[in-house]
Protein backbone atom coordinates (compact mmCIF):
# COMPACT_ATOMS: atom_id res chain seq x y z
CA UNK A 1 0.00 0.00 0.00
CA UNK A 2 1.29 3.06 -0.83
CA UNK A 3 0.83 6.39 1.44
CA UNK A 4 1.43 10.55 0.58
CA UNK A 5 4.58 11.43 1.78
CA UNK A 6 4.96 12.68 5.42
CA UNK A 7 1.76 10.32 6.62
CA UNK A 8 2.75 7.01 8.26
CA UNK A 9 -0.20 4.36 8.38
CA UNK A 10 0.56 4.02 11.76
CA UNK A 11 -2.62 4.04 13.09
CA UNK A 12 -4.89 2.20 10.70
CA UNK A 13 -4.83 -1.26 12.60
CA UNK A 14 -6.30 0.47 15.09
CA UNK A 15 -9.11 1.98 12.90
CA UNK A 16 -9.65 -1.30 11.48
CA UNK A 17 -10.63 -2.73 14.44
CA UNK A 18 -13.73 -0.55 14.92
CA UNK A 19 -14.51 0.67 11.64
CA UNK A 20 -15.90 -1.61 8.87
CA UNK A 21 -14.30 0.32 6.32
CA UNK A 22 -11.21 -0.74 7.23
CA UNK A 23 -11.64 -3.57 4.80
CA UNK A 24 -11.03 -2.52 1.16
CA UNK A 25 -13.69 -2.73 -1.81
CA UNK A 26 -11.98 -5.58 -3.52
CA UNK A 27 -11.13 -7.74 -0.23
CA UNK A 28 -14.97 -7.12 0.36
CA UNK A 29 -16.00 -8.36 -3.64
CA UNK A 30 -13.72 -10.95 -3.13
CA UNK A 31 -15.13 -12.22 0.03
CA UNK A 32 -18.70 -12.07 -1.62
CA UNK A 33 -17.74 -13.53 -4.78
CA UNK A 34 -16.29 -16.78 -2.03
CA UNK A 35 -19.70 -16.61 0.18
CA UNK A 36 -21.44 -16.83 -3.72
CA UNK A 37 -19.49 -19.71 -4.73
CA UNK A 38 -19.87 -21.83 -1.04
CA UNK A 39 -23.59 -21.10 -1.66
CA UNK A 40 -23.64 -22.54 -5.24
CA UNK A 41 -25.32 -18.89 -5.96
CA UNK A 42 -22.86 -17.55 -8.43
CA UNK A 43 -19.68 -17.79 -9.87
CA UNK A 44 -17.57 -14.49 -10.31
CA UNK A 45 -13.84 -14.41 -10.28
CA UNK A 46 -11.25 -11.66 -9.91
CA UNK A 47 -9.12 -12.12 -12.82
CA UNK A 48 -5.56 -12.34 -12.07
CA UNK A 49 -2.93 -9.35 -12.03
CA UNK A 50 -1.67 -8.89 -15.81
CA UNK A 51 2.16 -9.27 -15.84
CA UNK A 52 4.28 -8.65 -18.80
CA UNK A 53 7.54 -11.74 -17.49
CA UNK A 54 10.81 -10.90 -19.10
CA UNK A 55 13.13 -13.04 -17.08
CA UNK A 56 12.21 -17.06 -15.20
CA UNK A 57 15.25 -18.76 -12.97
CA UNK A 58 15.00 -22.70 -12.80
CA UNK A 59 16.96 -23.21 -9.59
CA UNK A 60 15.34 -26.39 -9.97
CA UNK A 61 13.90 -28.87 -12.24
CA UNK A 62 10.16 -28.17 -10.92
CA UNK A 63 10.51 -24.93 -9.77
CA UNK A 64 10.42 -21.72 -12.02
CA UNK A 65 10.90 -18.09 -10.53
CA UNK A 66 10.06 -15.23 -11.91
CA UNK A 67 12.86 -12.69 -11.86
CA UNK A 68 11.92 -9.92 -13.71
CA UNK A 69 8.21 -8.94 -14.89
CA UNK A 70 6.26 -5.40 -15.55
CA UNK A 71 2.25 -5.07 -14.52
CA UNK A 72 0.65 -4.37 -17.97
CA UNK A 73 -2.42 -2.06 -18.26
CA UNK A 74 -5.54 -4.43 -18.05
CA UNK A 75 -7.75 -5.29 -21.28
CA UNK A 76 -10.56 -6.07 -19.33
CA UNK A 77 -11.88 -5.48 -15.84
CA UNK A 78 -11.14 -6.96 -13.07
CA UNK A 79 -14.33 -9.36 -11.72
CA UNK A 80 -16.24 -11.28 -14.63
CA UNK A 81 -18.43 -14.68 -14.04
CA UNK A 82 -21.29 -16.37 -14.44
CA UNK A 83 -24.97 -15.86 -12.13
CA UNK A 84 -28.11 -17.46 -13.42
CA UNK A 85 -27.13 -17.83 -16.99
CA UNK A 86 -25.85 -14.39 -17.06
CA UNK A 87 -22.54 -13.06 -17.82
CA UNK A 88 -21.67 -10.71 -15.55
CA UNK A 89 -18.66 -8.10 -15.80
CA UNK A 90 -17.48 -5.46 -13.88
CA UNK A 91 -14.95 -3.12 -12.31
CA UNK A 92 -14.63 -1.86 -8.51
CA UNK A 93 -13.03 1.52 -8.05
CA UNK A 94 -12.63 3.41 -4.72
CA UNK A 95 -12.62 7.17 -4.00
CA UNK A 96 -11.47 9.42 -0.99
CA UNK A 97 -13.80 12.09 -3.01
CA UNK A 98 -16.76 12.91 -0.95
CA UNK A 99 -18.51 14.44 -4.00
CA UNK A 100 -17.62 13.49 -6.94
CA UNK A 101 -15.66 10.33 -8.76
CA UNK A 102 -13.19 10.74 -11.26
CA UNK A 103 -13.44 9.59 -14.32
CA UNK A 104 -10.08 8.72 -15.50
CA UNK A 105 -9.77 5.93 -12.50
CA UNK A 106 -11.29 3.98 -15.36
CA UNK A 107 -9.02 3.06 -18.06
CA UNK A 108 -11.11 3.92 -21.80
CA UNK A 109 -10.82 0.35 -23.17
CA UNK A 110 -12.09 -0.95 -19.77
CA UNK A 111 -15.86 1.45 -20.86
CA UNK A 112 -15.61 0.26 -24.01
CA UNK A 113 -15.17 -3.15 -23.08
CA UNK A 114 -18.10 -2.80 -20.85
CA UNK A 115 -20.15 -1.27 -23.68
CA UNK A 116 -19.32 -4.50 -25.69
CA UNK A 117 -20.84 -6.51 -22.80
CA UNK A 118 -23.95 -4.88 -23.01
CA UNK A 119 -24.50 -4.84 -26.61
CA UNK A 120 -24.03 -8.32 -26.40
CA UNK A 121 -26.87 -9.28 -23.35
CA UNK A 122 -24.38 -9.32 -21.08
CA UNK A 123 -24.42 -7.55 -17.60
CA UNK A 124 -21.60 -4.47 -17.28
CA UNK A 125 -21.13 -2.19 -14.55
CA UNK A 126 -18.61 -0.18 -12.30
CA UNK A 127 -19.24 -0.44 -8.29
CA UNK A 128 -17.82 2.67 -6.97
CA UNK A 129 -17.17 3.28 -3.24
CA UNK A 130 -16.69 6.88 -1.90
CA UNK A 131 -14.43 5.61 1.39
CA UNK A 132 -14.80 8.86 3.22
CA UNK A 133 -18.46 8.56 3.56
CA UNK A 134 -18.88 5.02 3.12
CA UNK A 135 -21.52 4.75 0.21
CA UNK A 136 -21.03 2.19 -2.46
CA UNK A 137 -23.06 2.43 -5.55
CA UNK A 138 -23.43 0.31 -8.47
CA UNK A 139 -23.32 1.93 -11.85
CA UNK A 140 -24.94 0.20 -15.06
CA UNK A 141 -22.72 0.86 -18.03
CA UNK A 142 -25.86 2.32 -19.80
CA UNK A 143 -26.08 4.93 -17.20
CA UNK A 144 -22.09 5.86 -17.63
CA UNK A 145 -21.81 6.16 -21.15
CA UNK A 146 -25.32 8.45 -21.22
CA UNK A 147 -23.17 10.34 -19.01
CA UNK A 148 -20.01 10.57 -20.86
CA UNK A 149 -21.47 11.50 -23.63
CA UNK A 150 -23.71 14.09 -22.27
CA UNK A 151 -21.39 16.12 -20.26
CA UNK A 152 -18.19 17.85 -20.57
CA UNK A 153 -17.22 16.89 -17.19
CA UNK A 154 -14.31 15.02 -16.45
CA UNK A 155 -15.60 13.58 -12.94
CA UNK A 156 -19.71 11.86 -12.13
CA UNK A 157 -20.94 13.90 -8.99
CA UNK A 158 -22.45 12.33 -6.51
CA UNK A 159 -25.88 13.14 -7.28
CA UNK A 160 -25.74 10.96 -10.31
CA UNK A 161 -24.74 8.66 -8.38
CA UNK A 162 -28.02 9.21 -6.39
CA UNK A 163 -29.93 9.07 -9.25
CA UNK A 164 -29.00 7.10 -11.79
CA UNK A 165 -27.15 4.21 -9.60
CA UNK A 166 -27.70 1.61 -6.86
CA UNK A 167 -26.87 1.98 -3.68
CA UNK A 168 -25.62 -1.09 -1.98
CA UNK A 169 -26.49 -1.32 1.63
CA UNK A 170 -23.88 -2.82 3.95
CA UNK A 171 -25.13 -5.82 5.22
CA UNK A 172 -23.41 -9.39 7.12
CA UNK A 173 -22.55 -11.98 5.25
CA UNK A 174 -21.36 -10.92 2.30
CA UNK A 175 -20.83 -7.66 3.58
CA UNK A 176 -20.99 -6.65 0.15
CA UNK A 177 -24.46 -8.06 -1.28
CA UNK A 178 -24.23 -7.01 -4.73
CA UNK A 179 -25.90 -9.44 -6.90
CA UNK A 180 -29.41 -8.40 -4.51
CA UNK A 181 -29.21 -5.13 -7.02
CA UNK A 182 -28.62 -7.33 -10.11
CA UNK A 183 -32.08 -9.27 -8.67
CA UNK A 184 -33.71 -6.35 -8.76
CA UNK A 185 -32.67 -4.97 -12.29
CA UNK A 186 -33.84 -8.91 -13.27
CA UNK A 187 -37.02 -8.73 -11.92
CA UNK A 188 -37.85 -4.90 -12.81
CA UNK A 189 -36.74 -6.41 -17.02
CA UNK A 190 -38.91 -9.68 -15.94
CA UNK A 191 -42.26 -7.07 -15.13
CA UNK A 192 -41.89 -5.01 -18.30
CA UNK B 1 8.92 -24.26 -23.86
CA UNK B 2 10.28 -27.28 -22.19
CA UNK B 3 11.77 -30.26 -24.06
CA UNK B 4 12.44 -33.84 -22.30
CA UNK B 5 15.71 -33.92 -21.65
CA UNK B 6 18.21 -34.92 -24.67
CA UNK B 7 15.59 -33.48 -27.37
CA UNK B 8 17.12 -30.11 -28.96
CA UNK B 9 14.25 -28.14 -30.34
CA UNK B 10 16.66 -27.67 -33.22
CA UNK B 11 14.16 -28.50 -36.23
CA UNK B 12 11.67 -27.19 -34.93
CA UNK B 13 11.70 -23.34 -36.97
CA UNK B 14 11.86 -25.72 -40.09
CA UNK B 15 8.64 -27.65 -39.37
CA UNK B 16 6.39 -24.64 -38.66
CA UNK B 17 7.44 -22.65 -41.95
CA UNK B 18 5.86 -25.64 -43.85
CA UNK B 19 3.11 -26.89 -41.42
CA UNK B 20 0.66 -25.15 -40.00
CA UNK B 21 0.47 -26.85 -37.00
CA UNK B 22 3.59 -25.47 -35.95
CA UNK B 23 1.17 -22.93 -34.69
CA UNK B 24 0.17 -23.64 -31.08
CA UNK B 25 -3.77 -24.21 -29.83
CA UNK B 26 -3.34 -21.59 -27.63
CA UNK B 27 -2.39 -18.81 -30.19
CA UNK B 28 -4.49 -19.73 -32.68
CA UNK B 29 -7.26 -19.76 -29.67
CA UNK B 30 -5.95 -16.22 -28.80
CA UNK B 31 -6.08 -15.19 -32.77
CA UNK B 32 -9.61 -16.51 -33.38
CA UNK B 33 -10.58 -14.32 -30.16
CA UNK B 34 -9.25 -11.32 -31.64
CA UNK B 35 -10.69 -11.66 -35.02
CA UNK B 36 -14.32 -12.28 -33.08
CA UNK B 37 -13.82 -9.38 -31.01
CA UNK B 38 -12.61 -7.43 -34.23
CA UNK B 39 -16.02 -8.39 -36.50
CA UNK B 40 -18.21 -7.81 -33.27
CA UNK B 41 -19.15 -11.61 -32.87
CA UNK B 42 -17.92 -12.55 -29.23
CA UNK B 43 -15.73 -11.27 -26.17
CA UNK B 44 -14.06 -13.88 -24.84
CA UNK B 45 -10.53 -13.91 -23.35
CA UNK B 46 -7.57 -15.81 -22.02
CA UNK B 47 -7.09 -14.84 -18.32
CA UNK B 48 -3.57 -13.90 -17.25
CA UNK B 49 -1.33 -16.01 -15.39
CA UNK B 50 -1.86 -16.37 -12.14
CA UNK B 51 1.23 -15.37 -10.14
CA UNK B 52 2.18 -14.80 -6.58
CA UNK B 53 4.32 -12.21 -6.14
CA UNK B 54 6.95 -11.98 -3.29
CA UNK B 55 9.10 -9.14 -4.24
CA UNK B 56 8.69 -5.88 -5.75
CA UNK B 57 11.08 -2.79 -6.14
CA UNK B 58 10.41 0.71 -7.12
CA UNK B 59 13.30 2.16 -8.88
CA UNK B 60 11.78 5.07 -10.10
CA UNK B 61 8.41 6.65 -8.75
CA UNK B 62 5.96 5.47 -11.69
CA UNK B 63 7.76 1.96 -12.28
CA UNK B 64 7.70 -1.21 -10.62
CA UNK B 65 9.97 -3.77 -10.96
CA UNK B 66 8.93 -7.68 -9.85
CA UNK B 67 11.65 -9.13 -8.55
CA UNK B 68 10.47 -12.26 -7.31
CA UNK B 69 7.35 -14.52 -8.05
CA UNK B 70 6.16 -17.62 -8.81
CA UNK B 71 3.50 -19.30 -11.32
CA UNK B 72 0.56 -20.39 -8.95
CA UNK B 73 -2.17 -23.07 -9.68
CA UNK B 74 -5.03 -21.22 -11.70
CA UNK B 75 -8.27 -21.47 -9.49
CA UNK B 76 -10.44 -21.57 -12.72
CA UNK B 77 -9.94 -22.43 -16.79
CA UNK B 78 -7.85 -20.26 -19.20
CA UNK B 79 -10.71 -18.41 -21.63
CA UNK B 80 -13.94 -17.08 -20.51
CA UNK B 81 -16.47 -14.71 -22.36
CA UNK B 82 -19.84 -13.79 -23.82
CA UNK B 83 -21.51 -14.62 -26.87
CA UNK B 84 -24.70 -14.39 -27.75
CA UNK B 85 -25.66 -13.64 -24.62
CA UNK B 86 -24.48 -17.01 -23.34
CA UNK B 87 -21.34 -17.41 -20.73
CA UNK B 88 -18.96 -19.20 -22.49
CA UNK B 89 -15.87 -21.00 -20.34
CA UNK B 90 -13.33 -23.44 -21.68
CA UNK B 91 -9.79 -24.99 -21.07
CA UNK B 92 -7.68 -26.24 -24.21
CA UNK B 93 -5.38 -28.66 -24.17
CA UNK B 94 -3.07 -30.13 -26.70
CA UNK B 95 -1.18 -33.68 -26.79
CA UNK B 96 0.97 -35.74 -28.22
CA UNK B 97 -0.46 -38.58 -27.92
CA UNK B 98 -2.17 -40.26 -31.12
CA UNK B 99 -4.79 -42.73 -29.41
CA UNK B 100 -6.03 -40.91 -26.21
CA UNK B 101 -6.02 -37.93 -23.68
CA UNK B 102 -4.55 -38.53 -20.27
CA UNK B 103 -7.27 -36.63 -17.91
CA UNK B 104 -4.32 -35.48 -15.42
CA UNK B 105 -3.94 -32.87 -18.17
CA UNK B 106 -6.72 -31.29 -16.57
CA UNK B 107 -6.62 -30.08 -13.02
CA UNK B 108 -10.05 -31.41 -10.98
CA UNK B 109 -10.57 -28.30 -9.93
CA UNK B 110 -10.92 -26.73 -13.28
CA UNK B 111 -13.37 -29.97 -14.03
CA UNK B 112 -15.64 -28.89 -11.01
CA UNK B 113 -15.35 -25.32 -11.85
CA UNK B 114 -16.85 -25.81 -15.83
CA UNK B 115 -19.64 -28.66 -13.93
CA UNK B 116 -20.56 -25.50 -11.63
CA UNK B 117 -20.74 -23.77 -14.85
CA UNK B 118 -22.59 -25.79 -16.57
CA UNK B 119 -25.32 -26.62 -13.90
CA UNK B 120 -25.54 -22.18 -13.58
CA UNK B 121 -26.36 -22.05 -17.76
CA UNK B 122 -23.23 -21.54 -18.97
CA UNK B 123 -21.52 -23.05 -21.96
CA UNK B 124 -18.96 -24.90 -20.55
CA UNK B 125 -16.16 -27.51 -22.89
CA UNK B 126 -12.57 -28.11 -22.94
CA UNK B 127 -10.38 -27.89 -26.30
CA UNK B 128 -8.58 -31.30 -27.21
CA UNK B 129 -5.85 -30.66 -29.81
CA UNK B 130 -4.00 -34.34 -30.83
CA UNK B 131 -1.33 -32.80 -32.30
CA UNK B 132 0.35 -35.49 -34.28
CA UNK B 133 -2.47 -36.30 -35.89
CA UNK B 134 -3.90 -32.80 -36.36
CA UNK B 135 -7.41 -33.05 -34.82
CA UNK B 136 -8.65 -30.47 -33.08
CA UNK B 137 -11.98 -31.61 -30.77
CA UNK B 138 -14.69 -29.79 -28.58
CA UNK B 139 -15.99 -32.06 -25.76
CA UNK B 140 -18.75 -30.28 -23.44
CA UNK B 141 -18.38 -30.97 -19.85
CA UNK B 142 -21.53 -33.08 -19.60
CA UNK B 143 -20.17 -35.53 -21.71
CA UNK B 144 -16.91 -35.37 -19.67
CA UNK B 145 -18.15 -35.77 -16.92
CA UNK B 146 -19.91 -39.10 -18.01
CA UNK B 147 -17.03 -40.74 -19.20
CA UNK B 148 -15.52 -39.75 -15.79
CA UNK B 149 -17.70 -41.39 -13.70
CA UNK B 150 -18.38 -44.57 -15.90
CA UNK B 151 -14.93 -45.20 -16.23
CA UNK B 152 -11.85 -46.52 -14.21
CA UNK B 153 -9.60 -45.49 -17.24
CA UNK B 154 -7.43 -42.38 -16.63
CA UNK B 155 -6.97 -41.10 -20.08
CA UNK B 156 -9.54 -40.62 -22.58
CA UNK B 157 -9.51 -42.57 -25.84
CA UNK B 158 -9.75 -40.79 -29.20
CA UNK B 159 -13.05 -43.27 -30.38
CA UNK B 160 -14.77 -41.47 -27.12
CA UNK B 161 -13.81 -37.90 -28.55
CA UNK B 162 -15.10 -39.12 -32.35
CA UNK B 163 -18.25 -40.47 -30.64
CA UNK B 164 -19.21 -37.73 -28.09
CA UNK B 165 -16.76 -34.77 -29.10
CA UNK B 166 -17.55 -32.34 -32.24
CA UNK B 167 -14.41 -31.91 -34.81
CA UNK B 168 -13.03 -28.70 -35.32
CA UNK B 169 -12.39 -28.34 -38.47
CA UNK B 170 -9.43 -25.98 -40.03
CA UNK B 171 -10.69 -22.96 -41.43
CA UNK B 172 -9.27 -20.06 -42.79
CA UNK B 173 -10.15 -16.91 -40.46
CA UNK B 174 -9.92 -18.29 -38.04
CA UNK B 175 -7.72 -21.15 -38.00
CA UNK B 176 -9.64 -22.32 -35.22
CA UNK B 177 -13.98 -21.08 -35.94
CA UNK B 178 -14.68 -22.85 -32.39
CA UNK B 179 -17.45 -20.53 -32.12
CA UNK B 180 -19.25 -22.52 -35.37
CA UNK B 181 -19.49 -25.69 -32.78
CA UNK B 182 -21.52 -23.78 -30.13
CA UNK B 183 -23.41 -22.00 -32.91
CA UNK B 184 -24.83 -25.83 -34.32
CA UNK B 185 -25.36 -26.85 -30.75
CA UNK B 186 -27.24 -23.87 -29.56
CA UNK B 187 -29.39 -24.53 -32.77
CA UNK B 188 -30.07 -28.09 -31.91
CA UNK B 189 -30.95 -26.94 -28.60
CA UNK B 190 -33.74 -24.35 -29.79
CA UNK B 191 -34.94 -26.90 -32.42
CA UNK B 192 -35.88 -29.58 -29.56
Amino acid sequence: MKYPSGIKPKNITKDIKYDNRGMTLEKEINSANEYYRSMDIAYIYKKPTPIKIVKTDYPSRDKAVIKEAYFTIPSTTDYNGLYKGYYIDFEAKETKNKTSFTLSNIHSHQIKHLENIDRHDGIAFIIVRFTTINKTYILFIKDLLDFINSNERKSIPIDFFDKKGYIIKDSLKPTIDYLKIIDKVLEGNNGN
